[in-house]
């Protein structure tokens, strides 16, 4: 096992009604004026904004508005917010949503408190000292923005789609009501269980000696989002089923499950990223897409880990041999994804790249990654393209 | 389900070495003169104090120091660390040691930064505002105080051992190499696993509808500890097995397997404070003694939850009903607590107490909790003195 740090300061307020403490909660961790940051009209309508807003008021606290966040948020917006903020003498960020907002806010908040321009930390020409404090109410169980140092923005400008992860933009408080959640659209519902899902198994799926007791955490928490996403397709208006999606979403990146390792693969979302930043799909649909098409990639390379993973986290029998374990194993996490309602394949993505497309993106990934991408296989330019083409169907590889 | 506030804001820092950093982390999180603060001589034998005050040194701050803390720590020493601190002008308090150490820096802080006497918080006569921050040195894998709200003090006049629980004291890091506990002998490793298992049964053996989530993560964690206990029985230079006890420290006691409970039993806890108060016994000895008279006194009170645990944890076969495979469970319990060498009964603990002492500890445990103790089966006066009947062998509860 390798040394760690672990650091998740973030006080997370969990349940009913909770988004009534979001006056309090500020006025706590010392905001005097807020910038309530959102997306689209749903907060408003839901009357959730209007609950927030005389929350505020209660305690005090007084706040400006930014809106019209969009999924894979926007630099162009980033620099509104940071405008706003630095006019109207803001000195917290409240975002509400999903992890989109939130990772605009830290966004806006590495430049505010930084200067120059805060694309240089997403383009890594330079590194964030610090950020703005800001405290997130939840909406949407997926990204776990709310306690990780991540924050992925896109430059509209060749569609660019960027990551910092720094501890400075760690939130003070997340306020977490599972009922918040319950009025989106399965399909979103299912994106953010895959991308949960994935953000334990990016670490999980490592090339290195594991600890027993963060494997055990990761392979709980793991199967606790397969069986809840499966109820939550049906039962969408579950409250206990929410409630488990929820809590795993912020555990599931906080850091908890990859201690001791070495730090997981991040192949997936690092090409998802360059799906998501030329077609726009919603990213938790973008990492099925090509998971699978990753797996079969690479799981020669350390295929103990993998049996590990479709035994105890999908419950898989052993097959005759090793190999077909993990091939059963792959295959049932599709199944998986196919029985929630996710895409396997670029095509049922809703996207057909062409061959210059394909080679564009992997052009792109490796050039942000020195060619030097994961751990449990290092992909180049050449293997990222190979992955591209299995899950546009172009290739197949046969173990 | 209920709604929860998790928070658990310590920078943990992991693995071998880390005690070089000391220095560092003091300073990152602003401290300029500490109160050393450690219990005897191993400390400075192991040369731990040595690599500490030169990390200090190195990082330009300053230091003075108090030895002499003992298991159960004693208010009288707090007393003096308070008087020094302030005649020092010390402004960060670094506990290198176990859960009494830092237990005892948590009362230190308490004192200074609230005025008044210290005694008051663990009296529940009042609640402190704030706390002087510290950073924790852990050589001792138990009591999970460098994560925890908790602090426990014993006032030597009485026998009188009471806990404060509060945010304000959580530890802002924490040094934590698995390395440093290998020279511990092996009754103190044993009863750090006994403390750490507890920490998590206390929560999972509780009354209420749970989080699968929840339920997941504590299965796993006490897996784990039950495991590598073992193995340290026999291999106590295992780096992994110690690295895994002491991280389940740590997670055992910071909340995180509590999320969304009733908050848990605490009766063994707080009957095991009455024993550790008026006889001096370590701890985890202390709650092994009474925990299987415990459990056989109150299981029928949630059945369910019970067998849970001995299937889920224990791995014990389903018997012939319910009933059974729960007292096979208990004995499973009590066959490992004798593995690793801790007591199951008073005598075992090297203690006999007479019929009047067996009062005592009841009334003044009865007295503390306003004669409403646990949840499982709250237990009044009567129950406590049965409980602790049973562990001296005194009385016998058949189902």
């Amino acid at each position: 096992m390798n040394n760690f740090t672990y650091y998740a300061p973030t006080k997370v307020v969990f349940g009913r009604g909770t988004e009534a403490q979001a006056g309090a909660l500020v006025k706590e961790f010392g905001g005097t004026k807020v910038l309530l940051h959102y997306g689209g009209g749903s907060a408003e309508r839901t009357g959730l904004l209007g609950k927030v807003r005389k929350s505020l008021e209660e305690a005090g606290i007084a706040y400006v508005e930014l809106g019209g966040v969009v999924p894979n948020p926007h630099l162009s917006l980033v620099y509104e917010g940071i405008e706003l903020c630095r006019k109207e003498g803001v000195d917290f960020l409240l975002p509400v949503g999903g992890g989109s907002v939130i990772d605009s806010a830290k966004a806006i908040g590495y430049g505010i408190a930084n200067g120059g321009d805060v694309w240089d930390f997403y383009d890594r020409k330079r590194v964030p000292s610090s950020c703005m404090p800001l405290g997130a109410i939840v909406t949407i169980a997926a990204a776990g923005s709310e306690m990780s140092d991540s924050s992925v923005i896109t430059k509209e400008e060749g569609g660019i789609k960027r990551g910092c992860n720094n501890n400075a933009c760690r939130a003070k408080f997340a306020i977490m009501n599972p009922e918040l959640t319950m009025t989106l659209p399965a399909y979103q519902t299912a994106c953010g269980c895959a991308d949960i899902l994935m953000h334990t198994m990016e670490r999980y799926l490592n090339h290195c000696d594991n600890m027993e007791l963060t494997d055990s955490l990761a392979e709980g928490l793991m199967r606790t989002v397969i069986h809840n996403a499966l109820i939550l397709t049906d039962h969408p208006d579950n409250y206990e089923a929410r409630a488990e999606i929820m809590w795993a979403s912020s555990l599931s990146h906080n850091g908890l499950t990859g201690c001791g390792t070495d730090g997981g693969d991040w192949s997936c979302h690092r090409m998802e990223h360059e799906i998501g930043g030329m077609f726009d799909v919603a990213h938790g649909a973008g990492l099925t897409a090509i998971w699978g098409s990753w797996a079969r990639y690479v799981y020669k390379e350390n295929p103990g880990r993998f049996e590990q993973f479709v035994t105890r986290v999908l419950g898989v029998e052993p097959q005759a041999d090793q190999d077909a374990t993990i091939r059963k194993g792959i295959e049932a996490m599709e199944d998986f994804y196919r029985a929630i309602g996710m895409p396997t394949c670029m095509q049922e993505l809703g996207v057909d790249p062409t061959p210059e497309q394909i080679e564009l993106m992997a052009e792109k990934c490796s050039i942000a990654f020195n060619d030097n991408l994961g751990v449990v296989k290092v992909l180049h330019k050449a293997d990222m393209a190979a992955i591209y083409r299995m899950a546009a169907g172009m290739e197949r590889v046969e173990a």
